[in-house]
């Protein structure tokens, strides 16, 4: 078994690689390796992944018989919802494509059209394989499905690598007409584009449009090869039917503050990202009130993110409990995953931190930099605990002690008014009329009739353990307002990096100590690290949020 | 503890970054980072570590009632030794260095006289520390003493990275002279060295002997951070005791065919190493022949080893004998040091791969070049699943079956010769004459007596199951020639590496199609990372060698 886990991954790894020494020679603009080759090979990838998923689920028709058994904590039904709809983003992107070809199909390679079209295809197979079978624990033919899961592991990383690069090219192209049009530079541009005019008259709106589609392209592709390789942990696993089940979410009484403060932010956000993206063309005074602005904006952020998550840990270390060590590869996954991909953004600010200390130049934003990338480096230290913490934690006491009361938290201030039957206090009178109102609360759970029984009883003085149960109710509503405000934080992040927000590049600083080639190496490597890392968060804080 | 654990990671991490940050601007030779900045990060970490070495060290000599759970695992005395002997030829860098202040006292920083001495310092409790307490599983402070140990993983692999930058600045300089002295390039070196004239008459012999030393130096350090690192995993954890013990190695017969082939390879190529180095500097044409030998004693040299290490995997393949699963984190490491330190010879294989078949020179080396990169493709590929199946097998059947016999499986044929009276066959006139010999055997192991006592049994007609143990020792003759071979193999590879045979500067295929700017980023990538994983492959297979 260990033999066929790196008999597979050193074949995928070596995938990704052919895939990397081609965009290393694409990036050279060298005429001999051209952009089709690249998408040859990705095409002939797809297909072969494509024929492995249709083998697959034709095999799996066949032993229906024999259920396969699931891991439940491999995804939820949000993460699926949420990648459906990246997905539709991505078909629209590969419909504009193939428009793109048809205005210029006189002088572009066939290539051009072969590869949209697979690809489309591909992602219809993908997300139905991801709704029906990703949970699947393999157990039969486990070394040829372990090749085809990574197959598709590495099919998905590989298309994300060649999303990054396009959309990093476009952005640097971008990045050089900004200063060109403010004279900073001198504008040479090679362009890409083919070498005949388009003959439909969409062409433009296509190519525009497209960019704006990436981000969430490139979201899709990555979040999937993430889902897989749980799956392809999952191979030949036995799964531990006691820790395998999942917690249903109900209603969520008091989650006011953060999801409010959050829309705050998220509002914001896309103000600021629309006044920086005008303002830092027009010229070099306005940019640089641009940059100011940006930097002292997501300090306030930043600094309230900080104090949020801090404030979870503390809620955490103040009741101890013991943490939850069954064995769940998603997890584990998570937590790694979250922590390499904070690397980049790690990277991009200590480089910063040197650079403000040791430059010369003196621009009004110096500092205001140096304050931000520290919060940054801050932020991610306290989020990544916050989020590995709760993800660690086992539930709460309450639901613990009963596991055949349906657990749902919110219904928990119910359970303690009811507490005195339960409590061992026998006492007939309540007895009698209550019989009646606790069937129809487990027949009709979270109707209204159910929160009206309780009023009655709620005159009688609080018994036993009313209060011990309410605490952690109050603890959780704290720690859920947390989550959501950091969910609706880091999409905002996400939003201000993807669609143009990028200091690093307009600041000049970095530039300045590092030199163009090397810095805008490490932004092409940091960013869209950075940009995950976002997404990943929200993914994760999802995951507490209907954990705690 | 999960959190302790990402608490830790991420400090380290974010050292290593701050460092790589420095690092950086030191690569673009901006004059306000200057390398004696990154020095004095160095030290202080230094610094650090020997104040945690310190208090760590006194706490465990006042709790010397208790002493500490050991890991038997963790490391052995093979590979202490060969870091002890690495140890020393940095203490003689560390000597060179001050001697080199000396000659330039009067126009360089004191930076550069204290690094060398705390370096040596450093290296010095180092050594000690891995004699003595690398092996302990650390059950008091475990937060404290987390943030100790990654502290000093990191401080290290600081070391071996600011280590690989000086040798790759130093085999750039060297490669450009070289192209200048065959008049490809026009030199315009920018010296490193410092404005003023040597007052001592040893400095250029200091400098070169520096450049020779540098590979040493190099690989001490991220050997002795893969040990911390698995001392740091090790924090906390309840050791297994019934898995918790070590096979002893005793004599071994037939081991003849590998170590002569393997010294054969070690010679001739420090034969090769030669000539290349001398001839590749001369003219164009001597240029590409040295070039060209090379590859064809690469290709036949990497040929034997596929072969050899294929075998052993068919061996494996024959007798199926059941995995060895218990928790064991300093194997599980080793796996992924191999798997994740082949990603960058890979690269560069896959690289050249991409620019033989798109390039349009045609130098006679071009093919040569195609097959070269696939079998270091291969080769990999095949070593690395020989080293890790042989890692996860299980001890072999015989002493699994007895485990309260000290296993030492040299004396097998031994044990099989005692058979009957172990084997239930109660045959007094064998009983009483052997007993004493049998006492003698567990008190004086391996000594000529327990040789000398079975001899008077061989005469009486074999017992059962004297065949069917012969086989496996025949297999595993075969195993332990392989697995000396390899080793042997591998020296030769780094040798080769390490002292500036790196055809991929020389053939100028890649360069072409990759530019230089390119190519020089993926070789400094990927050359340290290659040369790691030669001498991980050594250490992983002296392991191999012990185990089967």
């Amino acid at each position: 078994k260990k033999n066929a886990e790196f008999l597979s991954g050193q074949y995928g790894t070596n995938l990704l690689l052919i895939g990397a020494a081609l965009m290393l020679a694409i990036a050279n603009k060298n005429p001999s390796v051209k952009e089709e080759d690249l998408r040859s090979f990705t095409t002939c990838l797809m297909i072969l992944q494509l024929l492995w998923m249709m083998w697959y689920i034709l095999v799996r028709d066949r032993q229906k018989s024999a259920p396969p058994e699931k891991d439940v904590h491999a995804t939820s039904g949000w993460i699926r919802g949420g990648l459906t709809l990246l997905a539709l983003l991505s078909l629209i992107m590969d419909a504009f494509r193939i428009g793109q070809y048809v205005g210029f199909q006189p002088c572009v390679s066939a290539v051009l059209v072969v590869f949209p079209v697979i690809h489309a295809t591909h992602t219809m197979a993908q997300v139905h394989f991801l709704w029906f079978h990703i949970k699947d624990v393999i157990k039969s033919f486990e070394t040829f499905e372990r090749f085809g899961v990574i197959h598709a592991v590495f099919t998905n990383i590989l298309l994300w690598c060649s999303g990054v690069m396009s959309e990093a090219e476009h952005f640097l192209n971008n990045h050089k007409r900004r200063l060109s049009a403010l004279g900073l530079i001198n504008l040479t541009t090679e362009y890409s584009e083919p070498q005949c005019n388009c003959t439909t008259s969409t062409c433009s709106m296509f190519a525009t449009s497209l960019y704006y589609l990436y981000p969430f392209n490139i979201e899709y592709h990555i979040f999937v090869s993430v889902l897989l390789f749980v799956m392809w942990r999952n191979i030949g696993r036995t799964i531990d039917l006691t820790s395998n089940h999942k917690r249903q979410v109900g209603k969520n009484p008091g989650l006011i503050l953060g999801p409010l403060v959050g829309l705050l932010a998220l509002a914001s956000t896309i103000g600021i990202l629309v006044v920086y993206v005008t303002h830092v063309e027009k010229s070099i005074q306005m940019r640089r009130s641009a940059v100011s602005m940006f930097y002292i904006y997501a300090i306030v952020m930043l600094t309230v993110m900080c104090i949020a998550g801090a404030s979870g840990l503390l809620i955490y270390r103040v009741n101890h409990m013991p943490l939850d060590t069954s064995k769940n590869p998603s997890r584990q996954l998570d937590a790694e995953v979250l922590f390499g991909s904070s690397i980049g953004s790690w990277l991009m600010s200590w480089c910063s931190i040197v650079s403000v200390l040791s430059t010369e130049s003196n621009p009004p934003y110096r500092w205001t930099n140096l304050v931000y990338s520290l919060f940054i480096v801050l932020e991610k230290y306290v989020q990544n605990l916050f989020i590995i913490e709760s993800l660690y934690r086992q539930q709460e006491d309450g639901e613990r002690q009963d596991p055949e009361l349906p657990a749902a938290p919110e219904v928990f201030s119910v359970t303690s008014s009811l507490a005195p039957p339960y409590n061992g206090i026998i006492n007939r009178t309540f007895e009698s009329p209550d019989r009646s109102c606790v069937t129809t609360e487990s027949e009709q759970e979270e109707s209204e009739q159910v929160y009206g029984c309780p009023r009655k009883l709620s005159d009688v003085p609080a018994p036993v353990g009313n209060e011990t149960v309410e605490r952690p109710n109050i603890k959780r509503q704290i720690l859920k307002n947390i989550a959501v405000f950091l969910i609706m934080c880091n999409i905002s992040l996400w939003i201000l990096s993807a669609f143009g927000c990028r200091p690093q590049y307009d600041n000049g600083l970095e530039e300045e100590t590092y030199g163009f080639s090397i810095w805008s190496t490490v932004l092409n490597f940091a960013i869209p690290l950075n940009l995950f890392y976002r997404m990943h968060a929200v993914a994760s804080l999802f995951e507490v949020f209907s954990r705690v």
